[in-house]
Parts: structure tokens; sequence; C-alpha cells
């Protein structure tokens, strides 16, 4: 069902639409409009049928979409119906506190292993994770099954973390460094990007008085 | 021109707007159709358009946007022509991170104070940045005019920070902490939402041959 030339901006959406559909189920609703879930999610129904179409026919003509089989249909394509297993590789202060997310386990990512380069790190546990060397990374990728590496390094290492990560077949990074790293082909970065995040609150801001003409 | 009520998800949308528009005006590009806009962000003419005309008119029936207007009106609109002042709260690795991080200062966002819960932090500098006690904040904040709070604390500690960053007159908070804070009406919160980025990884690395059924 899945067309190899689905745009990237495509996918992103995707997640938006799981979470709106799950909402809907555990309010009970069974059917949903194009119309019903783009007024959620503040999307046109032409835009939402747009994206979906890439993927299939979910609906029938004029009588929406059964909010379980989407969501089902969405989990699947978005392979969110198998676990993930994840590394970190920087135990610092946001390195545990990724560890300690209660976010990811009950989406089923799941993080199995961390790295760190500070050898006294080495052998300590933060949560149930044994922070391990970094020269045990290309093992136990392999061992248990890696496929996606969380970087919480300093912004001056990351470049080189990720290097180390895909080289030995880690093929999904979420970076955390405030960089922005090149990865080969093949491989697919996220980046947390702050300031795609303050142009958006900027908006909301600007009646306040604290600002200062540039 | 703004409505009052203009949805969130548009507001959100606008910076990708104002970066393609950006790029175009490097390259040369003087007019864009709401087509070529669409197809750069795979989003169709006619979402653009409705988003666009929650701000007022830009363009002319069947003749495009100028460019450079374009682009100064979203970034007018999103008051991305201020100056932006923030603080940063908790100053380990990813607080260090993030005052180095190259990618604020050009977009006018600048980071003019940092603060510690930590005694031994205090008085050290990161940069050009003094960290100072967490008993400065209500001063500093006031005498310089910050608007923005960045908070890069751990978990446990960030709902009770933010609160104490709102109670001191911030009113848009950029949270690192993996946590999902509650704020006051009236406050602009980003969280920085790692597992919205892993289920958009995954459609991707589904092919990889290192997962394990759940």
């Amino acid at each position: 069902m899945r067309g190899p030339e689905v745009p990237e901006v495509v996918v992103v959406r995707l997640p938006l639409y799981v979470r709106a559909l799950t909402t809907m189920l555990t309010e009970g609703l069974e059917v949903v409009s194009s119309q019903q879930l783009g007024s959620r999610l503040l999307m046109t129904p032409a835009q939402i049928r747009k994206d979906l179409s890439y993927f299939g026919r979910f609906g029938k003509q004029g009588r929406g979409y059964n909010v379980r089989f989407l969501l089902q249909e969405l989990r699947r394509i978005l392979a969110l119906d198998i676990e993930w297993r994840a590394c970190l590789v920087g135990v610092g202060r946001l390195g545990r506190a990724i560890i300690n997310y209660p976010g990811f386990a009950p989406e089923a990512f799941n993080i199995v292993a961390a790295f760190d380069h500070d050898e006294e790190q080495v052998g300590t546990k933060v949560g149930d994770i044994l922070v391990r060397s970094m020269s045990e990374l290309p093992s136990t990728v392999e061992s248990l099954g890696i496929s996606i590496g969380i970087v919480a390094v300093p912004a001056t290492q990351a470049q080189r973390v990720i290097e180390h990560l895909v080289a030995n077949g880690v093929r999904g990074i979420l970076n955390y460094a405030p960089v922005a790293p090149k990865v080969p082909e093949g491989t697919v970065i996220r980046n947390i990007d702050p300031v795609l995040s303050l142009q958006s609150m900027t908006f909301y801001l600007r009646e306040s008085l604290q600002t200062t003409p540039a």
C-alpha cells in the first residue's frame, strides 16, 4: 500500500493523525470524516485526504473513516506496531533525563543501552540501564538489535558520535545536540530544532512589553 | 491585519514558510505562486492560501506573491523583526550546548542570562554568559527585559522552574525537559517532543533488519 515516493513532509504529519485518532478512539468515536479530523488539526479536509491517499484508500466516499481501522493502518505504515530498540550516547544531565523519560516505552521505543566517553560513568547505572564504554558500542548495537541512536553529547562531539553510530549499523538518529549534523544516504536524522519552536512562539509574545527593538 | 483567532497550528506553520521564502530569496526568486511554495513544502496551494488568508491579502489573484514582501510581512507577523531576550535555566551539559548554539543569534534570539540551582556553578561563565543564582532571577528578568525562558533542568525540576519563570513575568517557555509541564493562560510553551520525531522516523527504518516484534 505504500508508495516508495511518499514526501517526507507527509510522513512527518502522520504521527499527528495518529495522536488525533488515538484521542478520538478513547473518546468513543467510531467514524470520522476528513472534515472532523481536519477541524482537530486545523488542516483542510483536502490536505488530509491528499496525505492519506499516498497510502491507499481508507474510507468510502462520503462515509468517513473507521477510526480504529485508520489508526491501526497508520500505525502499521509508520511501523509503530513493532518494538524499536534505541541506545543513548552521552549520559549527562540531558541523557539521564532521556533515559528516565516515561514517554518512550508506551510507544514501544525502548532504550536498551547507554554509552559515554567518560570512563568514570562507565559501569554505573541510570535507572535499569548500564552505562557502557564507547568501545562496546559496535558489539552492543549488533547483539541487542539497536536501530536508533539518541545523541545527547556536547555539540562539538555530535558529528563524530553520529558517524560512529552510522558506521556501526544504526540507521535512525535522534539528535539532541544543537547542531545540524550530516548523515549519509539511507540514514534518517531528526534534529531537535529550537529556533523553529521559538519562531512560532513570538507571535504570541509580541504584545508583551519586554521586547527591545532589534 | 492579524485576526485574534488565528489557530495555533497555522501559526506553527508560518516559520516553515519563512524558511522556504528565505531560501527562495537567496536563490534570486522574486515572485512565487502558492503552487511553487506548496511544492517546496509539499502542501496543497489551497492550504497555503488558507493559512495566509488569516493575515490579509499578500498577492493578487493569479499573480503570485512577491517573495521579499511576503517574507517581510510574515517575519513582522511572527514578530521576528525585533530582538527577543531569553534566559537559560540549568547550566548542565545541555544548557551549555544551548548557550553555545550558533543558531539563535542570527534569528535575533539572544540568551542574555543563565541561572542554576547549583551554587558551585554560580559565578562561572559559559561563553560570555555569567551563571547567576536562582535568587537573582526575578531582578534579572526585569532589568534585562527577558521574555523567554529556556528550561534545561532535570525532568523532576522542570514544573517548578517554569512556574518560577512565569511568576516573574516570563511569558514564553522553551522546555527541553522531557515532560509536559502545565502553564497558566497567557503563557506560551514549546516542548521538545522526542516521540513525535521518532514516530516519523520509523517509517524509513522499518525495512531495517534490526527490529524485533513487540
